[in-house]
């Protein structure tokens, strides 16, 4: 696999375009991501109960298998709008789909920001006029114009070699942030010229989401919105990949690093994230008990709070796993911090090791610091990745008004 | 029902005691709850894998179903602790048995604070003979010293006439408190002279936890010394008390207000809570569907922040409920806030209302505010009790150290 420095129109095939089309106040905030050709398509979306129209859209038009495009626009969500949101994303897709000559179930919806307020559908109509016309192989606008209160843009792109064949995998995406005056929403746009069968694209996504976006915590709101689309165009050439076909593991590793990329950049541009935190179980009974302790931890407000603090404060990690529902002994647990200033364990076998305080300040004062809990029970793991919670997700979400 | 002005010892036959041991620098920090005579007992503890050593021993004598005493230290919570912490839990109760001439079975232990610390077991032994010599009718120190962040003391009494008989029941309790350097622990303790059978008790205590403490969040973390012990000591002479017997409805009613105003006073002295936050879900399906909505609303970071900023934020309410698991149907949801400056509805039927925010500013700047979510799909509900997240909340538990 080579890391590139690429975009989601470095695959073969795909083109994008990003403008902002008034929605905003100034910044870009609609993007088109177009593939020349019918690709295979896979998604994931919002397990939460209010779906945003999009959403809903989108949820229909997957069961088709295939798809050519995906529009989106930032600052308004077209989320608790009723039938005249459902309207305005069939809408979308339709007149993307009049412009690029396919129909309106090969066109993907997507939509961030604020909720229940109807889309300005005027701004949205001629955007969309604007971003057929202004395709091109430039990723780098797309990136940035599905951004909310992000702080940086989101991309990630790969090849791996499939049978003679270069096979590029690219991806962006937009986090966690608050945007007034409602929630956060997760994007993710994946675009590969791979060929894939629709069976195997679709599970892989579903194994590579449990692993990556599934394992980060901003605030543990799920929010209307969740989307992640994928677009395999298949003119890499390669030999059509089917679960366990020669190449297949290749290029799922390949998918699930671009994935955990993006679902890493969303964490460290948390809202007023101050700090990257790593959970990291291992010698779990179980994949599902290590993952239910790393989330857990994760999302702990305390947990959080502590690391803000730079405390190494154990106590909080080893409660959070306690009540994950995850089954370990707590009196076979190891744990230690580190960073890029060095490694300390503070807790041996369920019991609190005397371990220099001034030393593991200076280890968890790094942006970027690892806990690790070996619980000798098996050999299964798992990782998750948060934040810090600070003063500013604080203000962020809610002094914003004040 | 009668609301008294009184502690745990307003009930016949109970006294009680609070002192400094040393434990803490200078505030109380040892209590004891006596019963005249062998009262039938009752309790709930913590579900954390993370079981602290005093829990282990009280999950155990629990099962003789009778006691005499709750022994009690703030300022370590005895967990993380080891051999040696099951030792000193045992040894808290044999040494307060010996004082009070019962079996080491009849007493409760409970300890909350630092974490991964043994107990200083000079400090306690010479605190328990104090302890005992000092018993009297006063449960105000008892209730004191119980505190650890606190900043209040939480005391209820009621009485009830049952078969011309005045039962009295009591009750003191700690909150969510971070302690240098570890967790929050809820400590709970139910003193009535009623004449209840132990199954009866227990059942009700199961149920009305589960209507109370289990519907409060501070920050949504379990403690490992969470505990709820309740001694009835017949004293008052009733005709013994059992499911469906006259007068227990009665009885049950007046148990429960008691657990559910100091659940509520916990919430109310949240760490760094400016505000305190009613949810009630009414018209759902079902008990289980409106209690996972109310609770999911309460414990959500995204909520509790807009509360701060006194927020109508009807969006992150309607998707909190939308991820907590319960079965309902955003499009039939009525949403208001309310508070003693006046109520007003911003979501009808899903859809938002257009509503004066300066007006809605106006009743969730209040100190005591409610969101009601109405379902339309049913007739049970439920109420859940949060406070909101606040630069307090994160400065005391994130930059303590700094």
């Amino acid at each position: 696999m080579k890391i590139i420095n690429g975009g989601i129109t470095s695959p073969k095939g795909f083109k994008a375009a990003g403008i902002h089309a008034g929605l905003k106040k100034s910044k870009l905030d609609m993007a088109m991501i177009v593939s020349e050709t019918e690709a295979v398509s896979a998604g994931a979306f919002t397990t939460n109960v209010v779906k945003a129209a999009p959403v809903i859209w989108d949820r229909k038009i997957l069961e088709k298998g295939s798809a050519r495009a995906i529009v989106v626009n930032s600052g308004n969500a077209n989320a608790c709008t009723g039938e005249q949101g459902l309207a305005d994303a069939r809408t979308m897709a339709e007149e993307t789909a009049g412009c690029l000559g396919c129909s309106a179930d090969s066109v993907f919806v997507a939509s961030t920001g604020v909720i229940g307020v109807n889309l300005d559908m005027e701004k949205i109509s001629r955007g969309i006029s604007v971003l057929a016309s202004s395709l091109g192989a430039d990723g780098d606008a797309a990136a940035r114009a599905i951004l909310t209160t992000d702080t940086v843009k989101k991309e990630a792109a790969v090849t791996v070699e499939i049978d003679g064949r270069t096979v590029t995998i690219a991806g962006i995406a937009k986090g966690s942030g608050m945007i007034h005056p409602n929630m956060a929403t997760m994007l993710c746009f994946i675009t590969t010229d791979a060929a894939v069968s629709r069976q195997a694209l679709q599970s892989m996504l579903g194994r590579g989401i449990s692993d990556t976006f599934n394992m980060i915590s901003v605030d543990g709101d799920t929010s209307t919105n969740d989307s992640v689309i994928v677009l395999a165009n298949g003119m890499a050439g390669n030999s059509l990949l089917e679960e366990g076909s020669d190449g297949f593991s290749v290029f799922e590793e390949a998918f699930t690093y671009v994935l955990g990329q993006l679902a890493r950049m969303i964490v460290r541009d948390g809202e007023g994230a101050g700090r990257f935190i790593q959970m990291k179980v291992t010698g779990a009974k179980s994949k599902t008990d290590a993952a239910l302790m790393a989330r857990s931890v994760v999302s702990s407000s305390l947990v959080k709070a502590a690391f803000f603090g730079a405390d190494a404060n154990w106590g909080r990690i080893l409660c959070a796993m306690g009540y994950s529902k995850a089954d370990f002994d707590p009196l076979l647990v190891d744990l230690s911090f580190s960073s890029a200033k060095g490694e300390i364990q503070v807790l041996s076998a369920g019991r609190p090791l005397a371990f220099d305080e001034g030393r593991a300040k200076e280890i968890l004062l790094e942006k970027e610091v690892f806990a690790t809990a070996d619980c000798h029970q098996g050999s299964a793991e798992a990782e998750a990745w948060g934040c810090d919670l600070t003063y500013d997700y604080v203000r962020i979400n809610g002094d914003y008004r004040s």
